[in-house]
């Protein structure tokens, strides 16, 4: 394991999608981290700069498949792959390395769950169990003493970190919470498909997954941990026509008596010193260009004209907080480094 | 006026910006019309080649001011005029002249609530008893007797065709409607105006007006016709890097024993013999691209997992059948052509 | 064939892609015209709406396989298949049946030099010799004679119209011509690639083919004929990160005593009468956006600091007069209909 | 001075702009360097956040008016005003203070063009002569020992960093050479500009300055050194619809007997020990993409079928090797820092 001499040796198990080169982007800049493997399974052979050449003046490890990989001379690994096969991948690891797992495989608790949205039986049901859910700011504890970190999705990061303080200071009501949510297309992954060209996406707008994204249940989850009783959301995804940006528009019904102002300050209060997420001024409207190619969360409080209504604007970069960056974050606590650390960068506009 | 062998001769007050080029446009392929005088305060002078180089090839009146306009040789204009001016220049026009105004000015039929939106009173309060609301499919009686026709918003427009038949047949619940609005850039105007630039546009997504837009009491207006008692929205308009197109994902909660199916074969049976207005089938989600440049609205219905939830998607193109599209529909149903007269091209798509 | 009162019965082979789509919507506004097969292989089977959802409010025949077709009801095909199989789906048509080929595969009229390029013996070498250029307005004699049109190639179109008129007329140097083009990436075609997906391609900027694209011995074999000895230029196609739309920005070396008016005012009296090409005054820089989704082409013409030298700036819409609209004005001029029918839409924008 | 104890301390003069927020960027992680004032004459009195929300997050100094900020608090400045008012600027300031000027006001070192080409004298001829031009790779020792650096505008670098070496060699002719140069919209500026709106830039492609862009001179400057004799280029600037990146398409002539290959291995030996300059691998095209938000030039060069014919594809994200970048490697020479410090960032992807 890492001290203070050595750096952590950590591989990327997926590394030819845009989650892992943003996890190389990212860890280049890490002091205390060395990048000693890179796995893809139909690229493998082949050199990083070859799949990605923004990568190619960098000394990088060249993509193996995952039965290359030399286990023994890794701490960590992030695990970038597809869903349903990442849970395997995982079981199978030496025990001594610890795992951030981007992938859906391990962030619902329930095996049943599990089993609705995905269709089959979770194949590694034991693993689930010492699993941390990773949305840093609120399982800190957890994932400090956890081997396996299930990194949250992009849209619940986005949505959580401006619901749950709201619910577990009952700062508003579990029922009749909408959260219309719109994502950069980085989201939907680097595979060639043709609803994903250029010429499909650009100058054009449109939802997904209408009533039955996979996302929802983990939304659900959370809020349930938060509120103590079921919650269920209204959720529309959407795609914009740009690379990396996500913002959740949140509607929802205030407690009696409380107010937006109170909503904002409920929020402020609860991220005065976290590091990562912002709250911004009352009447100031979050953009997904405020927080682009950063670890930045910003969260904005409106008062609605409708009666204890409240809107919250909430906007990441799916990418980094929500994928990449806060997998980095969660290494770092792992590993008892500056939570911070390789992660500092300002956000890059225009 | 017109009668079969002599055409409409139109003028467009305020041709400079992107609803009057819209015009131009299609105006030019109407068979029923002649465009005979195009008005631009600051442009006054110049060709309109000079102002929209794309429309160079065409013979087109050169820019004058509304003052130099020959009133007695135009049969009808089309006002593109910001807010707050226009009602006076309507107001002083003489009355053989048909009128389908763009602007915000006429839309809102109770002049005190006029006054709280735009912060002054209403200067031109008795003509505003004589307009017509022109939501072309659900006022086409009072379009065709109409002198002055007010041209509905472009967010109203997109949301009312898919709440209005709702709310008539008591599908819906009037409360607790959530209407999440996007639009593209062109709704924001030609003006030189930094947020506008494209550097600050691209590559980016973010919420305006959040809970104050002032298309918010057009569409409760109406839909407070159509419920027969008032109704309070929640509605935040969110600008998306693209030109042209705009969304409306809305939010209901359905009466008592009623299904997504039922709402969709609602609205299916209602635009049935409408041109211009289409409902997907089943799990087949609206995008904006597939009506850009043309003048339909399609609709789409979605069962949301909350109790009695449902989801409507509901595109147009903003500056078509949100505006210079449904104008000139507005003008064929006032002058007594083919409602579908100039506006048949197909979507333009990529 | 076609008279007065019946109108053409067309058919599109290849009517999955961009310019099948590109064909249908600018046919739906052609009077003279009747769609009445559209064929894809993969797609056969299913309704047109499916696989373009922006035409599902048109009554289109269903995608069939292209033995499936009914050759004696058809007057005409347009064919936009993938160059290689063209030529002997070609040759195999029935002999009544007039052709615009959107392919590359008659485009060279040497067959060594197809061999050359394409790696094969072409396979319809007697039909190549009853092929006619399509450049419309430097072949309109032979296209109306013709039964089979080789539509050019957006580039060569770009690049041809503003270079030939004045090689003919020797106000320029057959040598060290440089064409410096750029594309949208509709021209990339609709198959999932990687590189033409949407994280891919926005946000960038690149060339591709350099030094070897198939449009160069195109474009050479044109200017040789015009300039009456053989020509070699250099030639380098970029792709734009916009869906239409190409720019030729070309490089030459003028005649002893030509000045850029000079080029110009050839260019301007070679188009006065053409319908769809124009030329900018001095210092007027044509924008690929003022044809977007036209048939039209603009030139313009720049001094250059260098001795003798001038630019010429040439944009079309790659999808219309670099693709589908040429192909229907090549179809007018065979069947002797107005050769505008069909084409009179102004650019949109914005 | 700095010395290692303490970090130097800068200002940036015209800190509204977008090359002064990315000066801010880039140098919020440069861990020897203070930002101790900003300046903005309109902006003045406001927080940064306020003017740049991206960097809302940050503690930095408010923006004030120039005569507001206190010298001697300062070791360098970063001077990103309009051109024009640049020189009286400099020349007013005390003469500890380090300068990079990112403006065109010293980058020509003969008066007589400067009046040529901006179209009044210059008023600071006297400081002319001890600036240094900043092409960091070509004039290292001058930068070290300048005062003022006259940071080189960003298609002269995207050009000259191709050009150089090979005239210096004597690889290439200096007559005939051609530069296609094409550029993301920042470097428009950030001021309200009609023609920089979203709606006028997206979805579009077109050349500006055609003939006369004020680059050209610089450029040609630097390649008469280089040359040892006068250069003449052909020189076009277009506008490409994205935020970033700058790409120089040029068209050479080789010597007698020399090849592409040639070429690439000439700049390949140059470039070796250059920490920003790279050589794509024969056959790679490089891509605007490859280098946004990095320091990173990249440089691929192609054979050209004409006699003796080259051609080299040059690409920098125009804001940082072609502005704040250099500014701060030419910084970091001129204080005797590490020249990568501060701009080791990988690129950004996508």
């Amino acid at each position: 394991m890492a001290n203070s001499t050595s750096p952590i040796r950590v591989g990327i198990l997926g590394a030819s999608g845009y989650t892992g080169a943003e996890l190389v982007r990212m860890l280049l800049r890490h002091p205390g981290v060395e990048i000693c493997a890179l796995t893809a399974e139909r690229q493998a052979g082949k050199p990083m700069a070859e799949v990605f050449p923004h990568l190619g003046q960098f000394n990088l490890p060249g993509l193996v498949k995952i039965e290359e990989v030399a286990w023994d001379k890794l701490d960590a690994v992030f695990c970038a792959l597809p869903h349903g096969t990442t849970q395997e991948v995982i079981a199978g690891l030496p025990r001594h390395i610890k795992v951030v797992d981007l992938s859906a495989d391990f962030r619902l608790s329930d095996p049943a769950e599990y089993a609705t949205w995905y269709g089959h039986e979770h194949r590694a049901v034991e693993l689930q169990k010492e699993v941390a859910y990773g949305l840093t700011e609120f399982n800190r504890q957890g994932v400090r003493k956890a081997r396996v970190v299930a990194n949250p999705g992009c849209y619940p990061t986005c949505s959580l970190l401006a619901l749950l303080p709201l619910l577990m200071d009952e700062m508003i009501e579990p029922g009749g919470i909408v959260i219309d949510a719109k994502s950069g297309v980085s989201g939907a992954g680097r595979d060639a498909k043709q609803q994903n060209l250029f010429t499909e996406v650009s100058e054009g707008f449109n939802a997904y997954g209408v009533g039955h994204h996979r996302h929802m249940p983990e939304i659900e989850q959370e809020l349930r941990l938060a509120a103590g009783r079921p919650v269920t959301v209204s959720f529309t995804p959407h795609l914009v026509p740009m690379n990396r940006g996500m913002m959740a528009t949140i509607y929802v019904r205030m407690a009696d008596g409380v107010t937006a102002d109170d909503l904002r300050a409920t929020l402020t209060a609860r991220y005065e010193s976290e590091p990562f997420v912002n709250v911004t001024a009352a009447g100031i409207a979050p953009a997904t260009r405020h927080v682009r190619a950063s670890n930045q969360a910003l969260i904005g409080v409106f008062p609605d004209r409708t009666p204890r209504g409240a809107i919250i604007v909430s906007v990441i970069d799916n990418l980094v907080k929500g994928a990449s960056g806060q997998a980095i974050q969660n290494m770092n606590v792992m590993f008892g480094l500056g939570e911070t650390t390789g992660l500092e960068q300002a956000p890059l506009f225009p």
